[in-house]
């Protein structure tokens, strides 16, 4: 009785949802449930309510009729103005109100990108790993397929324009039509924040193929690392593409808001823009909810307090995360923003020391996520999640309670040790961290 | 640039928006703007904000941690369990919370539905005139056709299941796929309640054909004539086709909340709850929206009380518009329900007074509400916004300050006066009340 178009959809459910809320449903707690799950899958900033939330509830205390009436279903002019001032500084590129499309949460921003670039069959190239996520955002209502631009464990998946350019040409000689190339900048789950010349080396490629370019730059504020971001729109690294280069930004990451469900997409191109909003209507954000963030941005020197408090908390429970993580051992690649740390558990796979991304290997973590989950009770997502190229990866998200991290590591590091091999514990750890570390500055 | 899907969407953008938006940029003030835009074009209820708006204002106030975090992307389960409590009662029909998706307003609902029972081309029937909105709502992202089944002006343009069997028929002999009928209960534009034995004979009906039935009972509480409102989910209607039977409601109408943006899906068929749930995830609702509303319905006596309040005052403002429509001679549908008048101005409709459904008599009709809205600067839909079958029909919203619908229904009868027919008026007036005010109780 249900549509073929719809069945599609199903098929293809993400899974992070499911532990999500399985994790949710029997939490840990050190005196109640000392056998509850620790949920360290989900992107969620669970360390800056303190510093919004009184502000946030006096504001929608001013909640006027005006606001529950019908507005502009792309977004109300002031929101999208004050959204333009604070992405125009981020980015250090002028972006307009009018050039802003707003949506219930980035994933609608994302579908509609997708749709308004693919029809159903063409693909997008993503370097990966990938936010898994974006199976379902950009391909699931549009109909376009994802080509994973694999990126390499060697050096702790950096992004490389050599890496898409290689997906580009091997897309283009299976004479499959690709409209874009879609990525998260800062990346994510890896935490990178990728370096102007590698952007500008992208931005070149893209050209060259003469696909558009999605940059999801969702956690544009959530950088803790040295180097600054830097926006796919950055004059200095995109001089000549800014107007075939679409931008998805929310609340979610870099305010802590991901239930208020407000995504943004910015885009210069004057077809895109008109489909993006003819789209918006299937998917509007609440007039009351964008009055409220639209008088949270207007004072901006809260708001610069705001994002800089953000980024010391995140800067100090990245320490701390991996802080815990080398006391027990277990190696990662260092990261420069976002809320997750990428472990390399690949030495723990039973049977897969050579790692090669077989189906093989990928099995084996999947039976390592299961244990980790149904036994150390913790939930933390695999590199199958993320289309990572070789098996053992696993994203552990350090944003919530420090005391709840450390918890987390302690029962994954003895999780690790009943798979019988330990011995290859402090070996690997010695040499992954010598390569990564020294990789990732 | 932009994909064929994306096109296909941008030819179809409601022109209902836009005449909403110029009309609102410029609104009349008696003293301000005496020649400002009267904006009787929007079903918007403007009624019901001084009984609702302090307690919202101190329920947003509570505004928790919990509610800026992810929840369930179909709706939360507190309220979706307090929907469902208020909608059984509506509906007469235990309404099961694990039964409902909550999406991002009412469209997005639709948009849901039609695209978890439709691929594209196939169809879908609608007895006409029906919300012209369901066009987008329904076939736009779902690539779904919407066939419309003529009602007869001749009787007020009521539900008849003899014109949905007759469309059906047609539809297969001209080998469409047809997978269900839609309609708004009460219906809008026209604003029939519809009686339970029609009901029951549509139901047979789309049982007959084997296809769905979506019910848009968006207005169940908007009832003000002495016939009460009866879903297509009353088992005294519905015995044995309620699995196939999935309404859509929301808060715009009964609540005159329609800013807020949320929509309700219920449905008990497990494929389309699925596709439904999966769906859901990209027009999601806020969280702190959905804790507002739930903390909001929690409150059973005082929604009672605020319903009841809508009633009088839609009946008060109803009577109000249909007695200054009396007063200057234009003949109308007389409503049960909504928040609209159907105006027959077809004797106005410059060399159509045949008005047959031909191109020159919605061409007619165009000019005249150029007219309107140009010269009188009055915003009214016409009939063809509808897919009305008979050119010279407008909807004209009551629920604004009464003087405004004096001050329009003064201006629209100014207007007609110039059209140079002055002397139809009143005979015209005669004969159609008399055929109109009969047919409808």
């Amino acid at each position: 009785m249900t549509s073929r178009q719809a069945a599609r959809l199903l098929a293809d459910t993400p899974a992070i949802a499911d532990a999500h809320f399985r994790a949710e449903a029997e939490p840990y707690h050190p005196r109640l449930r000392p056998n509850g799950y620790l949920n360290l899958g989900t992107a969620e900033n669970r360390l800056l309510w303190d510093a919004v939330g009184e502000r946030l509830r006096r504001l929608a205390a001013g909640l006027t009729e005006e606001a529950v009436r019908y507005a502009p279903l792309h977004g109300t002019s002031v929101l999208r103005e004050r959204v333009a001032a604070l992405l125009s500084d981020a980015c250090r590129a002028p972006l307009a109100a009018e050039e802003l499309v707003v949506v219930s949460g980035a994933t609608a921003a994302l579908d509609v990108v997708a749709t308004a670039l693919c029809d159903p069959g063409e693909a997008i190239v993503v370097p990966a790993p990938y936010y898994g996520a974006f199976d379902t955002d950009l391909a699931g209502r549009s109909g376009a397929r994802l080509l994973p631009a694999p990126l390499s464990a060697a050096d702790g998946f950096r992004l490389t324009a050599r890496a898409v350019d290689r997906a580009l040409k091997r897309a283009r000689r299976a004479g499959v039509v690709v409209r874009a190339v879609a990525l998260s900048s800062p990346s994510n789950p890896v935490g990178e924040v990728h370096p102007p010349d590698v952007l500008a080396e992208v931005l070149r490629v893209v050209r060259e193929h003469d696909v558009d370019l999605v940059a999801d730059e969702i956690y544009a504020h959530a950088v803790f690392g040295p180097r600054p971001f830097t926006s796919a729109l950055d004059p200095s690294v995109n001089p000549d593409w800014a107007d075939r280069t679409h931008l998805v930004w929310g609340f979610a990451k870099d305010f802590a808001l991901p239930g208020l469900k407000v995504g943004v997409l910015h885009t210069r191109h004057p077809g895109v823009l008109a489909a993006a909003r003819a789209l918006a209507y299937f998917a509007p954000v609440s007039t009351a909810t964008q009055d409220l963030l639209a008088r949270m941005l207007a004072d901006r020197a809260w708001v610069s307090g705001v994002l800089a408090e953000g980024r010391a908390r995140l800067a100090a429970s990245y320490e701390h995360a991996v802080a815990c993580l080398t006391e027990w051992g277990i190696p990662f690649v260092p990261a420069e923003a976002g809320f997750s740390v990428w472990l390399d558990l690949g030495r723990w796979l039973p049977g897969a020391d050579a790692a090669d991304g077989s189906a093989a290997g990928f099995a084996a973590e999947e039976r390592l996520r299961r244990g980790l989950f149904e036994q150390a009770r913790v939930n933390v997502l695999p590199g199958a999640a993320f289309h990572c190229p070789k098996p053992g990866w696993f994203r552990l998200c350090h944003t919530v309670d420090a005391p709840l991290v450390a918890e987390a590591v302690r029962r994954v590091a003895a999780h690790l040790r009943t798979q019988g091999a330990a011995e290859k514990y402090a070996e690997k750890y010695a040499e992954t961290n010598a390569e990564t570390n020294g990789a990732r500055p």
